[in-house]
């Protein structure tokens, strides 16, 4: 017997409505190549949503249309989030950062008709535009006033795009299970996969975000996502801020510039703010230099890496700012667990309690994990046991754009983490799969060797790889970056590691290096690592 | 085009899965009549479901079957909600406190097979159960040994009924859409009409239920529905607080108890409890009668009648508790509307931030509201126009059980009530549609003079009903039951509404009372007071 209610499609096109009705007014504060402090509202956006569907549509646009942006976080990146979608196309956000063969490889793969391009990457699209045959226009992100000169032909500018068109567009009435965005992930081996997401997990996901225990922001919270819109959709915080009302931060280009980001947390009274280690790094250096302080944020939630331990007692102990701990993948939409306390957690002493607040945390309901060994067996979930983590849920792909096969290991996605999971569900990574070290037939956990390494004074970033060894099999090696005008020796390093890891744990031999390969998302990349110091075992 | 997401049913399956492997420790605390207080844990709960789902297809439950509850807010309860609904089973829950030919009608028309019957409620059933001819068992929400004697032929306990049974159930792979429960509305006219909320709706629900500006709970809550399981699912609080892993207490047959309630609230440390104005009332006036005090209540939900001023100020005031104002119907899940603050909030003086918080709050995403005047036309949402309150979205009824019309109007539900929205979406009830009084062509809100009357010292409780009037039409009468001890003469007490109210609005007469006659989910009955008082004007 079915129910009795109303079918309402869970569509990014109704979350626009409720935002407009209620959370109109609600601001968007941008930093673009063009203005440093653009202020618009959600209102004037999704009015402006309707002029780029009109355009888009007199372009020859039709549902089901990938249309891609290379573009910062901005407001003109947000209406291309909504407009595109909720005119039944698909939002294709790619990451300028890759390589340009990896550029050439995605679009082409995805066969996108339109281009949105922010200016600032104009040298980039020239370079690259021929390689892009199915792309019939280009657009930049720009106003008529400001587009330069460019050699790509018949590029036009975004305002000038959507200029006298009109304000209202008849939204189709689409099927939740619509493919809204898409994103492709950079595996370390192989092509780029396409994750194509849908109106309904895009939605179920922001429901989800939203919960108190995963990033707790409601309607008198200002957010600044410094995570890229072209990096599982900022996290999903484009589409959960409007939701619940939240002002929008934008840092346009300057996701990467401390002493910008510092400058808009404060003046724009930002309460939590999103993004990578790497940044937080970057940005807690910024403050120790210069004796700044964030005025306004709360909470900071710190995903796509382990957030280093030193980091979180940092922000936490020096700030007065909560870390919130997250995890998930592009292919997760990507939220897959948040590190909220419980009512355990208060009578836990300190100690126990950073211990689990560096854990992954915890699934939101509508994710499922479970650990299996290498046989597809089931691990229990006792904090202790260690096997490969896989998930299912609302917001798991299972499967890619354009590639015949299920990813799916008998209903399950596994995520090529290694992790142990306790019995209230707090998950810990130990390793990447493929990161994870063989020595004498047991493994030791890269990750764990770099919390330690990164805990010391004099190192700013720290990575282990395994290196190949003839009695062993593997055998860690660590690779650090230290802090300006700091020193340490090989020696005295190696001898931190006592008493904090098993013996066998810790690292042969220590390499200095300027400073450490990051992939186009903000991770240290462990493959250039390898291919860079083949030689040192 | 479709995205490729896993396909992962919103099913109340899903959710005691997720609560079972990471919340399964949370405790859930109970009243009952056999035990001052009862502990268990959520995971021993779902253990407990899967005895109840296993005895029931012993005695040949089939998926689609209705299974009726008449019982308070207890631990057994709750097993009876996950257990029939994850089982593809329809959770009927009734109103005992219903008229006897209600009853009867409810449970002829929903065809219940099986009745599970609180203790206190044996002398009610043995009066009525040989007028229910579908039912094939009753069960007594008992153990074995606290049995009493019964007229009710092969009357049967709880505890025997699952004893023995196994702790696993094999859960059937529901559709989302499929029926999970059920509960009749008692309108003032006419048969109750039963509501049939799928698996999806109650998930739905449940996701905007938990987000930080709704009921606003997180794992290290200790939520106490005071608000019957029976009247709309306990505003869903019995999915949301286990979804985000929070305590449970639920206070038997002891939820009109102000004394029980207040030392439940202390002893189990209650951070946020629910329920109608009219267990507040009797609370607050327990608290300044022995001058006890809530040691940790944070939020106090208020619904099912609009929450009168004099007693949102003493909570805020006196006791230091924040008031969340919420709105909704049987038809709604019930959730319609939240207050919760928003950045403006912030810039109010006390007076405007009491005024909107005395309104009905805003629509989490997922419910829209529109008002339309008597031609359908829709009016404007400037916290001016009054209208009628039409809604839709993803836990809205479109119709009733076996009921062949659908209940809706252009694709909108029509509340019933009058009310306006202003620019920030916050919804303001001026009455019922059915109560509201036409005097002289104009109309009065009884809501807003009963809200007068309250704020009187001396008053405990009021209503104003519309008596007809030879040259007005309508005038307003005001009927009120005065404090203990307390005393106030009709001049005086209407001299009370000058300057408070529009001069033509002040009721011309009052009428002195014992007691306000009430509904069986807790609002005073106007149509009782309309019979009571059908003479005085």
């Amino acid at each position: 017997m079915k129910g009795l209610m109303m079918d309402y499609p869970l569509t990014v096109t109704s979350l626009m409505r409720h935002v407009a009705a209620q959370h109109g007014a609600s601001e968007v504060y941008s930093l673009t190549v063009e203005n440093p402090a653009h202020r618009t509202t959600y209102a004037e956006i999704f009015r402006r949503c309707a002029r780029l569907a009109n355009a888009l549509r007199r372009l020859g646009m039709k549902e089901g249309d990938r249309v891609a942006t290379m573009a910062w976080n901005d407001y003109r990146h947000m209406e291309l989030y909504y407009g595109i979608s909720c005119m039944g196309g698909v939002l294709h956000t790619i990451n300028p950062r890759l390589f340009p063969e990896q550029l050439q490889y995605i679009v082409n793969h995805a066969e996108d008709r339109f281009l949105f391009s922010d200016p600032l990457l104009l040298p980039l699209l020239e370079k690259l535009h021929a390689d892009f045959p199915t792309v019939e226009a280009h657009v930049l992100l720009s106003s008529k006033q400001a587009m330069p000169e460019s050699s790509v032909p018949n590029l036009i500018s975004y305002e000038e795009l959507i200029e006298g068109e009109s304000d209202s567009f008849d939204w189709p009435a689409l099927d939740e299970n619509t493919a809204s965005s898409m994103c492709y992930t950079s595996g370390t081996t192989g092509n780029p996969k396409g994750v194509l997401y849908s109106h309904r997990s895009t939605i179920l996901h922001t429901y989800a975000s939203g919960l108190s225990d995963a990033i707790n922001i409601n309607s008198t919270d200002s957010v600044l996502p410094v995570v890229p819109m072209f990096h599982a959709n900022s996290w999903g915080v484009v589409y959960c801020a409007p939701m619940v009302g939240a002002r929008l931060v934008l840092p346009g280009p300057k996701a990467g510039d401390p002493e910008a980001l510092v400058a808009m947390m404060n003046s724009e009274r930002v309460t939590t703010a999103l993004g990578v280690p790497t940044v937080w790094l970057g940005l807690l250096n910024y403050l120790e230099a210069t004796g700044q302080h964030l005025e306004t944020v709360r909470d900071l939630v710190v995903g796509g890496a382990a957030c280093p331990r030193s980091m979180m007692v940092d922000f936490e102990e020096r700030h007065g700012i909560h870390v919130i701990h997250a995890w998930g993948m592009t292919e997760m939409s990507p939220l897959g667990s948040v590190n909220a306390p419980t009512a355990s957690t208060g009578g836990m002493d300190a100690e126990a309690k950073l211990h689990q607040q560096l854990s992954q945390g915890r699934a939101p309901y509508g994710v499922e994990m479970r650990l299996v060994d290498d046989d597809g067996g089931e691990l229990p979930r006792d904090g202790k046991a260690v096997g490969r983590l896989q998930v299912r849920g609302s917001w798991v792909a299972h499967g890619y754009y354009r590639a015949e096969e299920s990813a799916l290991e008998d209903g399950w996605f596994d995520t090529g983490d290694v992790a142990s999971i306790d019995p209230e569900g707090f998950m810990r990574i130990t390793d990447r799969t493929k990161d994870l070290i063989k020595s004498g037939g047991e493994w030791i956990s890269s990750i764990e060797l770099e919390d330690v390494a990164m805990a010391h004074p004099a190192v700013a970033e720290a990575a282990v790889i395994a290196m190949p060894h003839a009695k062993w099999s593997e055998r860690p090696l660590l690779i650090v970056c230290l802090k300006e005008d700091a020193a340490v020796d090989a020696d005295t390093l190696l001898a931190w590691f006592e008493g904090k890891v098993a013996k066998w744990w810790i690292p042969d031999a220590v390499e200095f290096t300027d400073e450490l390969p990051h992939t186009a998302t903000g991770k240290v990349s462990k493959l250039k690592l390898r291919e860079q110091f083949a030689a040192a075992g």
